[in-house]
């Protein structure tokens, strides 16, 4: 017995005791052997491009060493925010330095918004179901969820969003549930964010992995086109990052918005980590610039495209009688939902694992936790005969447990 | 006028409107041109290791792709774990890698520590006066302090760390100070929080750079000593970077503590940036390996000792009819107190500005922001003459202001 054991320790803040341990769960799947894990939001490592990142990565220390290796500014490398600045200008978007901000991670960003927006109890309207990510970031500071519901006909976005100290969005290939948010549905709540001043946070990690169909505008671009080259200062706040269009363990994304915003978000990112590394910035800007993400997208694309078509075929073979989905046009993740409301992922989680596969109960997507008819399987980290061979053990865990059909 | 300026913002969290103006007045001191920055805590860019860590980066790249560039464990590459338990072991002191948490840079695991352990309004006795970065990460908490006057011929250990959520610390070259904690006072703060259950966080940037007489034992050693070689369970939270040991632009630092510290840290980590680059984490292992800080060491620690001895070579020469000091045994700065208690450094730096040269006041050390009387100022990033051509400045300054003497 040591010392410490004997005397109790001050306690830990309270928020502490409401993460679930769904998550705990999942996150911990990854070290059995032999487990199939479609519960992350993994990209696949064979996409990295490694010789060039290499090459870059001697290249800056030596030709930047006094920038990248000493403390930057908080916001971020000058270079850095005017090439962002450029690649997300359009006609109507005036974009410059001021309203660039770089972060240690797309979710770093998620964690300074709710640092600067939020009091305890402040309300969040999120779209719903809302990405795991986003409610651990926020869950410290006890926000009130208002649930944004964008499907439901009815939906009403002044409404929805009045009063919020933000909403939360992501329009492309929303996490989890993999749909694009209409275009309609994007002007709705642009026009809605700039009736009510409520920022409209428009998380867009996922953009570029785009395997069908048209893209559609982004929120801050049609933003934009209410005041068409102005410098912008509108209330959307967009986020990104390289983590799925180069690589997660660079640990670089960026925040896009109005110039009071992101002299906010310099405050708040001070006292959190003091600046992001000056090494994997500049590899950033120099992946930019020598254009590597257009030179591995097609790739890249072509890859996720043929696992998610993998992955839906074997869906269609196996769990059809069980869940209803609808085929994503990008991103990482097929929705999948209980065709009895009775089905409760949550138990059916046990029964995965114990069959050797992973994937992530719907409670996790809710603040309340209450909604548990539904299941997030990723297509992205696993070649398709895994995928099939996942789904076939998704289907056995189904059939063990039970599981309600129709 | 853009559409977004004719309607209200929800307002940001109350902490914004607390911070100082001083801060942002020094942060922005860096952009005037001929201006002799004293106020920083910046290593010396001549120090970094170029070369070495140039090859090194690409290295990792190549020969750890897939570590790297994917996302890591939320608590740090276990090879750079293993390596820092190593590290900081001794016969008394048993760590393995369930003691250790990689933080990116040491102001995260301020973050965190805050995060983890408190709620609004919750007390950190803190040394005072306190380092500014501290105060920087837990404000957004609303914390309420309680000073911790180690100096104090009365200071009560238990008295002062009793009831508080931690204890927070900086016993080498303390900062702003510049002050080692004596060995019986890190004792008693040691055996303090082993009575009274309280977690005392040790915070060590500075331990390394130190020019002369011993080194003292840290505070997370003298607990293990109560129990000699049992895995340590026990109240001290040491934390350490590379920033002045390396490079702050790697920004990789790192928390030593008891295992059930560790998770916590590790469930506050999660939302905070999900992980810190595998890419900095490993040019970190490897500079450990390769045994960087040992190599460069001498010549850093000659370099700064004859910048200290310049300085205060000057200050004897300029500013003793106002200020008193001691010459620091290490770390980066030497405070300055006014000899006459009605000095107000608040009002001191304007005109110092104005003279071109810029040092810290004290009332940023202070979370009541009333500690007016002294400066800080650092000397590790100016070669000898621009130190004591800053000091001549800083003598113009308080002439012209008519600072009292005595």
């Amino acid at each position: 017995m040591t010392a410490a054991a004997t005397v109790q320790r001050p306690p830990f803040a309270r928020w502490l005791a409401t993460t679930n341990d769904i998550t705990r769960t999942f996150l911990s799947a990854g070290r059995i052997p032999g487990l199939i894990n479609m519960a992350g939001g993994l990209p696949a490592p064979e996409t990295f491009p490694i010789a060039e990142i290499a090459s870059i990565a001697r290249e800056v220390v030596e030709t930047h060493a006094h920038e990248v290796l000493g403390y930057g500014p908080i916001e971020g490398l000058p270079d850095l925010r005017d090439a962002l600045a450029k690649r997300f200008s359009s006609p109507a978007l005036a974009l410059t330095r001021a309203n660039v901000f770089v972060t240690s991670g797309g979710m770093q960003g998620l964690d300074l918004i709710g640092k600067l927006l939020l009091d305890e109890g402040g309300v969040i309207a999120g779209q719903f179901p809302t990405y795991l990510g986003a409610l651990d970031a926020w869950r410290p500071r006890s926000p009130t969820f208002r649930n944004l519901v964008i499907d439901d006909p009815a939906f009403d976005a002044v409404a929805a969003i009045q009063g919020a100290q933000f909403a939360y969005t992501v329009p492309n290939f929303s996490n989890p549930t993999g749909k694009m948010v209409g275009v309609e549905t994007r002007q709705a709540l642009v026009d809605a964010a700039h009736a009510t001043g409520t920022w409209l946070v428009e998380d867009d990690p996922y953009g570029t992995l785009h395997y069908d169909g048209e893209r559609l505008p982004r929120m801050i671009e049609l933003s934009a086109r209410a005041r068409p080259g102005e410098a912008y200062a509108g209330p959307v706040v967009y986020m990104g990052t390289l983590s799925k269009e180069i690589a997660p363990g660079l640990r670089i994304g960026w925040v896009i918005a109005a110039p009071e915003m992101i002299e906010a978000l310099t405050m708040a990112k001070q006292g959190s980590d003091m600046c992001t590394s000056g090494v994997t910035q500049r590899i950033a800007l120099a992946a930019l610039e020598a254009g590597l993400i257009e030179r591995i997208q097609p790739q890249v694309l072509d890859l996720y495209r043929r696992r998610r078509d993998a992955l839906c075929a074997a869906m269609r073979e196996h769990l059809g009688d069980w869940l209803d989905w609808e085929v994503p046009v990008g991103g990482m993740f097929v929705w999948a939902v209980g065709r009895d409301p009775a089905l409760n992922t949550d138990l059916l989680l046990p029964h995965a694992m114990a069959a050797g596969v992973c994937v992530t109960p719907s409670s996790v997507f809710d603040a309340s936790g209450l909604n548990r008819r539904a299941i997030r399987i990723n297509f992205t980290l696993n070649e398709p005969e895994r995928l099939a061979e996942g789904v076939r053990r998704l289907a056995e865990a189904l059939t063990t447990m039970q599981a309600p059909r129709r």
